[in-house]
């Protein structure tokens, strides 16, 4: 039995291939073990900590395998929710840290809006600006993911009123009115975002932000319009008819709210979107989606903001995942953070503040990131890594594909682009299920919206681990009760 | 003549108590200076660099002084916005990273909500909850003061609901309606904030931001109640009478804006106040106004959020300024950042979120930043910094107050507490002028307000630091033209 499911999925034994890389999972205790427990408990003592799955020994962890407090070593198909790029103590990183000359850039981290270290340029260039998308040549940075969508929003409504008040100069009335939160400086603008969006927790991106209710519940938000998103058949080549009109139906409607939230004196300055929703559930639309959206936004005038927080960072197989779509205009913001390892926007020219201090805070993201970052993105050209998120994602998603066939009860709309990969189960107990048994294997799943499983691997999770993964799932799947 | 200047305000030489301290400022160039313009010139291709004063070689810098990249070297009594806690390149920060065992910890960054590393709980024991402020035994880390901010009122408000719900079980229209931004599930609650006041830049932060339009202008905010700040008279012991008078006025229009908000359906569930008003000028109340600032609080039923995010970590002598105070019931939750090196907030046990995943996000702050803050703790400790704060502050006041004697048409309103000093200049433009010339001389300062100059030295900064500022300072008065 053992040997037939093996047959039909993965061929492939697991194998090294990078030398800092576990063989494969080592179980000890079942997940979390005792040490774990005493720990959360500790820690449940000094806040809330139910959300913890176990706890780390983040030095024992190499590559794509994370080990925990109990001496269990798992295949991490999660990566930290998609934070980690080129997975766990990578070498080149530790050389970069024992480096005496970036000794400083640990310990004096800097206000960069004011006093940046000298080499910030350079390194902003050898880092983001390197992978920077086309037609974007200015970035901000910021500590993390929220605060770089509320400040991409800032830009957003700052570009859009200057051109509303034609360049002129800012009057007393809006100077006077925006110290006290009222119009007309602080004018009734608005973001559209799409039901089941995910762009963070702080109150403006909370507004943006439909994927879970217990995310939003009890905190007070804005009136700004939420379009529905497509909700797409899969696999998309068997529903091309029905998921174009269903991705029509969901643009015609992004048009309605504009022109209705006009009509009540609200305006919509611009427009956010994930290339494929994320925490909401792993909801893709189709390229054509996003290029009509684009011009739909160009049409009113409208920013166009793309946000790449988790998607970016090459796990879709280029760059940017909205490289794929092949827009004639390029968007207007992208916002990043998680495995870029900093926060931050790029933007056109045309959103830059027009003076100082408008898009500032104290710290602007970090320096020790930049540097970091510079070293991944070192190591994703030097190995190839966009196009082995591509070979990877393909041997993932074949085989998901595959197990979806044998147990259609269990896995259904199995979908991705790269690693970028997702299926559902049939409902929330066994989702949570699923991940449970699978951790116990010594694989790490995450969730996402009510009843899917993603995969988010780093980008050195290469073909041998997602046979390693399928051979693993399917023995679950075959004795799943 | 320089005899007579010197005579009545500071003997001391300058002299190094610290082995890393430089013992004096050194200049080759104006500042900005070439390098500096060259590197300013290549930033503001990418962003625009017009707040950035100069660009520095942080390698070379060292406890109280800031090497810049043209070799100038200058006393720091600014301290990058107030955020480096014991000076620069800190021989046990260096010795710190220098710890293998410690690399894991900067290299791979992990989703603490989720995934904390083994030492995560001793960690925030040995560092943040060491200091704790008293009756606050819970802590969040965040990434930096905005999130602090968003997060505790969002603590703030659901702890609110959770009252006013009588902890009943959410209801499936407050479930639903939260989806959409509206009414019940996201209640129409507001924060009560000071007019002067600063608490970050999200739009949360900033719908309680009141310190200069260009922080405000065009971003669409919420209609939240501001109450005015007690304009006092200084030195403070001289006009105890008229303050008093001030502070009462300002104390009723809080709670009459309490009770004007209610009645129009829009609840404050919580106050939020800076124990000195930082970047809106260096306001100070008495502690009696804070004392009954809390009793109103308790009385309306609404949340007490000190922002220690600028006075914290102990330049007013004490860890936390609000400590002054003399409380008889604690605070209900304390933001920080900046000195603390991360982002996060206190909270009294009853602020607890009752679910996981409603104060969360992927990173929640960074281990390796409380790594080193447990080591900035333990040198603060151990070096008795906090009364340095105290006796290098006094140093410093009193110097201040004999030249505000001396030069009063260009000193005035002179004030702090600990190092924590600042004074007014006629205007902005002697204000900018002033540290412009004293940048020139090797002393970094900072303004804050419409004419005011602050001081925000590391924990290091010591009495015969401040002499050296008051003779350098001292001349410049003398020859201001």
């Amino acid at each position: 039995m053992k040997h037939y499911r093996h047959r039909y999925i993965s061929q492939a034994a697991a194998k090294i291939d990078v030398d800092f890389d576990y063989d494969g999972p080592l179980m000890k205790t079942e997940v979390p073990g005792p040490r774990s427990r005493e720990l959360m408990k500790k820690l449940n003592g000094i806040q809330n900590a139910e959300a913890v799955h176990f706890f780390c020994n983040y030095e024992e962890s190499r590559g794509n395998y994370l080990v925990d407090v109990d001496g269990n070593r798992m295949l991490d198909l999660y990566s930290q929710i998609s934070s980690i790029p080129i997975g766990y103590s990578h070498p080149s990183l530790i050389k970069l840290l024992q480096q005496p000359q970036n000794l400083s850039t640990f310990i004096n981290r800097p206000a960069l809006g004011i006093l940046p270290p000298e080499n910030f340029t350079e390194k902003l260039k050898e880092s983001l600006l390197s992978v920077a998308p086309k037609g974007l040549s200015q970035v901000m940075t910021m500590s993390c993911g929220s605060c770089s969508n509320e400040n991409a929003f800032k830009a957003i409504f700052m570009w859009y009123r200057n051109k509303e008040r034609g360049h002129n100069n800012v009057t007393k009335e809006e100077l006077e009115s925006c110290m006290i939160n009222q119009p007309p400086g602080c004018p009734d603008y608005a973001m559209l975002s799409f039901m089941g969006g995910f762009h963070g927790r702080t109150l403006g991106c909370l507004a943006t932000t439909h994927s879970k209710a217990i995310h939003k519940l009890d905190i007070p938000s804005l009136d700004w319009p939420i379009a529905p998103f497509p909700r797409l058949k899969y696999p998309l080549e068997d529903f091309v008819k029905e998921n174009q009109q269903e991705e029509a139906r969901c643009l015609e409607e992004v048009e309605d709210l504009i022109v209705k939230y006009r009509k009540k004196k609200k305006i919509v300055a611009g427009i956010i979107v994930e290339p494929i929703q994320s925490e909401g559930g792993d909801n893709h639309a189709s390229d054509d989606f996003f290029r009509k959206l684009r011009d739909i936004a160009r049409k009113h005038g409208c920013a166009f903001l793309v946000d790449e927080v988790q998607t970016g960072g090459g796990c879709t197989g280029k760059f940017w995942a909205h490289e794929h779509w092949g827009l004639d205009d390029p968007a207007d913001v992208v916002t990043f953070s998680k495995k870029m390892m900093t926060g931050g926007f790029f933007h056109k020219e045309e959103f830059r503040p027009n003076a100082p201090y408008r898009i500032f805070n104290t710290w602007l993201g970090d320096p020790s990131k930049n540097l970091m970052l510079a070293e991944v993105i070192k190591v994703i050209k030097t190995e190839d890594l966009l196009n082995n998120a591509t070979h990877a994602g393909k041997a993932l998603l074949t085989g998901l594909l595959d197990l979806q066939a044998r147990y259609p009860h269990l896995i259904s709309r199995v979908r991705g682009r790269g690693t970028f990969c997702s299926f559902d189960t049939p409902n929330d107990a066994t989702r949570n299920k699923l991940i449970t048994i699978a951790r116990n294997k010594g694989v790490v799943l995450g969730g996402c919206g009510d009843r899917s499983i993603r995969f988010r691997p780093t980008l050195i999770f290469k073909d041998h681990h997602a046979h390693l993964f399928l051979n693993i799932f399917s023995d679950i799947l075959a004795n799943f009760k």
